[in-house]
Order: C-alpha cells, then sequence, then structure tokens
C-alpha cells in the first residue's frame, strides 16, 4: 500500500478479497468489504447473517458482522480512519462507490487493480497445481465430448451436458459453458439456445469450471459429419496461428507481441477481419484477468503469469472456430496447461 | 430523468438494462453500457464480440460495438455529450466509475437507482404471471423434494439434485441453492457442503431458478424422521410468525410494518435474537430488488409490488428454520405467489 501511496484499502465482490482471506463474498445488495487502514489488523465486514460462512483467521483479519438495520457505509467510513487515498476493489458495485464518496468528501478514491494485480499475476508454484489440475479435468471432458452424440440435440440440452461432465470430471462447479452451433459459432459469446445441431455443422465448445477456487476454461471444436467447404482449410490457418502464439510465449516478451505473432499469420491468410477479439486473458481466481494478449499492451511476460491463448475465425452466418489453451510461462518458454487433441473431433 | 435531475444515464451490468432494452450485459471486465443522453436514441455500446447476441431494436437503442484496443470509457463519455449530471446504474464496477470520474471530473454522478425503482418495483400484469409460474415451478420442485430420500447423501449432492429439478420443473437455470443440514441450518446462507445428512436431522432447502428473465425463492423445511427437540414447537411459532407477516400485507401499510408482524410474534416466543435477517426482499428481474421488509423501511406497499415473506429462527450449533413465500400485494391485500406446503415434510 505504501508503494502505490495508498493509506486504505477496500476489497469487495471479486477475487481479490479470496485471494488475501479465503473468503469470496456473495455478490448481493448487502455488503462485505475488507477494510485495512491504519496499524491495526484489517477487518472483514459482513452481513450478520453471513458471518457463519466464514471460516476465521484471526491472524490474517478481523471479523466485524453488521446487523440488518445498521449502515454499512458508514461503518467502512469508521473504518477508514483518516485514511485519504483509499484503493477500491475493481468490482466494487457502483452503489457502494458513490454512497463512499459522499460521505467521505475529502478522500481520493482509486482502483485497487494495480496494487493487487502486482502480486496476484505471478502464480506460485501451488497455484499452478491447481489451474494445472482444473486444466486436465477439463480435458477430461473434451475426450468425452470426442466420443458424444452432438446432432438431433439443441444447443442448451449439450451446455447443459457439458456443465454435467464439467463436475463429474472433478471440478466443484461448471461456470460457464458455450455451446455454438452452425452459423451460431460466429458468436464468440454465443448463448447456448434452441438451435439443434444437424449433420455438416461445425460446433464451437468452450466451457470451463472451478476447482479449489481456481478456473479452468477451453475451447474445442466438433464437426458432426462433413464440415462445411472452406472450414478445414481455415482450420489449418487457425491451428497454426494459435501454435505460432504459444511458440511466442516465453518470459521477456510483452503480451501484446503474442497477440501478433495469431494475428498475423489470421491476416496474411485473409481472416484478419475475421478475428475480432484478443488473443487471450489470464487466468487463476478469476476466469478473466491480467495479463490481457492485446495489441498495445507492453506489459512484459514473467515466469509464472498463466493465461489463454485463443484465436478464432468468425465467418458471419457461416461458421466459427476458436482453439483455447490454458499456459504458464515458465522459464524455458511456455507450459500447455491443457494437452488435449486440437484437432476437431468428428462426432455424431 | 427529468423528474430526477439529471441529463444523463448510464446503464451496465444488473437488471435495470434488461428491463429497458431486453438485452443483459455479461458480467465481464469488457463494458457493456447503454448511455441515455440528450435528444438521440440512448446507444448501447458493446464489445464488439458480444454484438451479434443482441437483438436489434431499433426503436429503442442504437447498438454501437467497441474493438479490443479501443477505450470505451473514451466513447462512453463522448456520448454523455455536454451532460452534468448522470446517473450510473447500481451494480456498474468501480473501475469503471472510477475512469469516468478520472476522465469526466465535472460531472456529478449518482445512482440511477431511486430513478429506475420507480419503474421497475410495481410488476404489471404480465411481470406478475411470469413470477407466478416460476414461483408455480418452484413448488413442483418443492413437491418432488417431499418424497425425495435425504439421508445418506451430502448438501452438495442435494444441492445438484434441487439444481437439476429446478430446471426439469421447468425454469431455465436454477440461480442458487441452499441445502444447510443440521446445525449447518442454523447459517441462513450456509454454502452446501460435505456433510451428509442423517435421522434426526432438520433440513433448511432454499432455491431459486428463472424463467424468462423472472426469478422464482422460496424456502421449505423437512426432517429425516424425528426432528431434534423443540424443533416443532418452534416451528410452530415460525409459521404464526410467516402467516401474520402474509396478512400484514396490504396496499397502504409500509414495507416495515410486514417485517413487525413477524418479528413480533418471533419475539414474543423468546426467539427474537435468533431471526437475523430482514423479513423479505423484492422480487422480479433480480433476485434481491427493492422493497426490502425491515425495519426503518417506511415505504408504503402499493399493487402490484412482489416480494419474499421469509422470517427463520436459527439456534447456532442446533437447528436453523425459514418459511419463504413469494407474494404479490393485490386491492385486497395480498396473493400468495408459492402455494406449496409449509409443514415440514418428513423424508426418508
Amino acid at each position: 500500500m505504501a508503494e502505490h501511496e495508498v493509506d486504505g484499502l477496500l476489497l469487495s465482490i471479486g477475487a481479490d478479497l479470496p485471494y488475501f482471506t479465503g473468503y469470496e463474498a456473495m455478490v448481493s445488495e448487502r455488503l462485505t468489504c475488507l477494510a485495512a487502514a491504519g496499524e491495526g489488523p484489517p477487518v472483514l465486514l459482513v452481513p450478520e447473517l453471513e458471518a457463519p460462512r466464514i471460516a476465521p483467521r484471526p491472524e490474517v483479519f478481523e471479523i466485524r458482522a453488521w446487523g440488518e438495520t445498521e449502515d454499512p457505509v458508514a461503518m467502512v467510513a469508521a473504518l477508514l480512519g483518516g485514511a485519504r487515498r483509499v484503493a477500491l476493489g475493481d468490482q466494487t458495485w457502483a452503489r457502494f462507490v458513490l454512497a463512499l464518496q459522499e460521505r467521505l468528501p475529502e478522500v481520493a478514491f482509486q482502483p485497487a487493480a494495480p496494487l493487487t494485480r502486482e502480486l496476484r499475476i505471478r502464480k506460485d508454484p501451488v497455484e499452478i497445481d491447481l489451474l494445472r489440475a482444473a486444466a486436465a479435468a477439463a480435458d477430461r471432458v473434451v475426450a468425452r465430448l470426442a466420443q458424444h452424440r452432438f446432432s438431433g440435440k439443441s444447443e442448451r440440452e449439450l451446455a447443459r451436458e457439458v456443465a454435467e461432465m464439467t463436475v463429474a470430471e472433478g471440478h466443484q462447479i461448471a461456470t460457464f459453458g458455450i455451446v455454438a452451433s452452425g452459423p451460431n459459432g460466429a458468436s464468440p459469446h454465443h448463448e447456448p439456445g434452441d438451435r439443434v445441431v444437424q449433420a455438416g455443422d461445425a460446433v464451437v465448445v468452450d466451457f470451463g469450471g472451478r476447482l479449489h477456487g481456481y478456473c479452468s476454461d477451453t475451447t474445442r471444436n466438433f464437426v458432426v459429419g462433413e464440415p462445411p467447404d472452406g472450414y478445414r482449410q481455415a482450420f489449418e490457418v487457425l491451428r497454426a496461428a494459435q501454435q505460432a502464439a504459444l511458440e511466442a510465449v516465453r518470459p521477456g516478451v510483452t503480451a501484446a507481441a503474442v497477440d501478433r505473432a495469431a494475428r498475423n499469420l489470421i491476416a496474411a491468410a485473409g481472416f484478419g477481419e475475421y478475428f475480432i477479439h484478443r488473443t487471450g486473458h489470464g487466468i487463476g481466481l478469476e476466469v478473466h484477468e491480467d495479463p490481457y494478449l492485446v495489441a498495445g499492451n507492453d506489459l512484459v511476460l514473467e515466469v509464472g503469469m498463466t493465461f489463454s491463448v485463443e484465436p478464432g475465425i468468425y465467418l458471419p452466418g457461416e461458421w466459427g472456430m476458436r482453439i483455447e489453451d490454458i499456459v504458464a510461462v515458465i522459464p524455458d518458454g511456455v507450459e500447455r496447461l491443457n494437452r488435449s487433441d486440437r484437432t476437431p473431433a468428428v462426432v455424431a
């Protein structure tokens, strides 16, 4: 905090709080907030009815419960004491930010992310083990999907099956699942719907879960019988682009350089305008966190950083494709945490 | 907006945006934001890769997509034009609030909730039909649970079964599920864990899902064989308290009065200190929204308001119990949307 010239820190929903305390706040209109300021131990202010959820760690924080008729914003303000520069967790709701600002007009609030990112962005070996375990569980789901029947089922039904497999293969929860079939594949964040998968469809499956707090996130492609014209040629471009990005990963290169490695190949093949997102995002306690592999991001990769490498090509009205692996930066370059086959499996 | 003396409105994640546009923003580090200011139509600014998810409604809003290397905060600032008093959606992330404030130091930001609440708090007949349908689906889950085997299963396993039933009985998704057995029942927001349900346990099951955007939320109690000493007597207190609160609901009374009706009975029976939460919360597109039934809330109930009535009693280390129904305020008083049996079912 001193390095970042702040004398107060407030962390609410999001991953900063569990990173420091082991406790994840419920996303709710009832404020949960860790307040660190001054010499005393940080105080975790929680709604009274949620206090029993917390595993006490008196060496890390004190617990203070607020009752339903108390004003938690006033309590946070009091906990800050005389702090004048206060860092606020990224995902804190606007209602609390505005209420704190109104109550403490003399305080300058700034984002906590620059401070917490420095601690969270390089994973230690235990964290990488957990990410590796989550990735291996996701790979087992991919292996099952390669033997799975797709045709005749709706995207929604398939998404439900993917979520069930995500838990069955070892995740504690499934956090998201995209099943985008045929032309829907061209929408990278497609919401699985009523469309029934049929012969000739290419299907993008992007899913993930959490294991001991750490996230998996992988994307593979499936074809029901023979894919559309041009699909296989485009896929070879995508495969080469993803491989080029993987090979670009090593300590000392920038996040932007990894993005460029994939993008240049896709653009050279004439698909540049159809690769409409960044090449990847960091992953850890959050499924999206720093570092982001995107043009303009000069952040230099270091050992222990973990992120997705996931170029895609999206032809509106026709099909989409994306290959996504989670990787860790190691002294020699890169470790792929996902190891499942990247070739589109031909499914029934 | 004029009534609330604001000349700009920004809505991001949460239910305000789908209420006005039909589109729900993904919770993400990529900003989605509806900006309304000046004479033109509101503009929905979305990440380019999410634009295909949006059903166009040109009579309601324009769509503008931002690419991965653009700065959405700068774009929002430009969309606000010369607005000087801007209302911000409740759940907007702090990172965006702080970035907007830094870019627009001359703008006064205030919460949008007072404005959007006025529109959302009274449900129209179509909304109440949807809430009724969601409640009926939840009631079917309760009926199945009354015939379900609990003993020998972990809370986590039971929670998974409840989630499956929630979808099977007609919800599009299950949104949450609490299964709190034995002494865990005393934690109102208990996270289902490894504890295996056994003979003599009382079990609190609180769950909900969404149907066409609208939420269900109900709590029922189950006993495995004979419940602990004192449980049945306490349950009669709770039942009477919930009934008293239901009977207190009618147009013209305050939210606080409904809370008081339940609380007085529980306190008179000596359990006052064990009823550690408010009596209820509004429900609609969000599972928790205005109005809140809590001491001090002088909001006057009106026809069309919908909320939970859910007193509880929690004896630390022993057991917990809660009865929760969703209700609508009607001209004559109250309509219970949940109709399942409130008596604790005796289960295997």
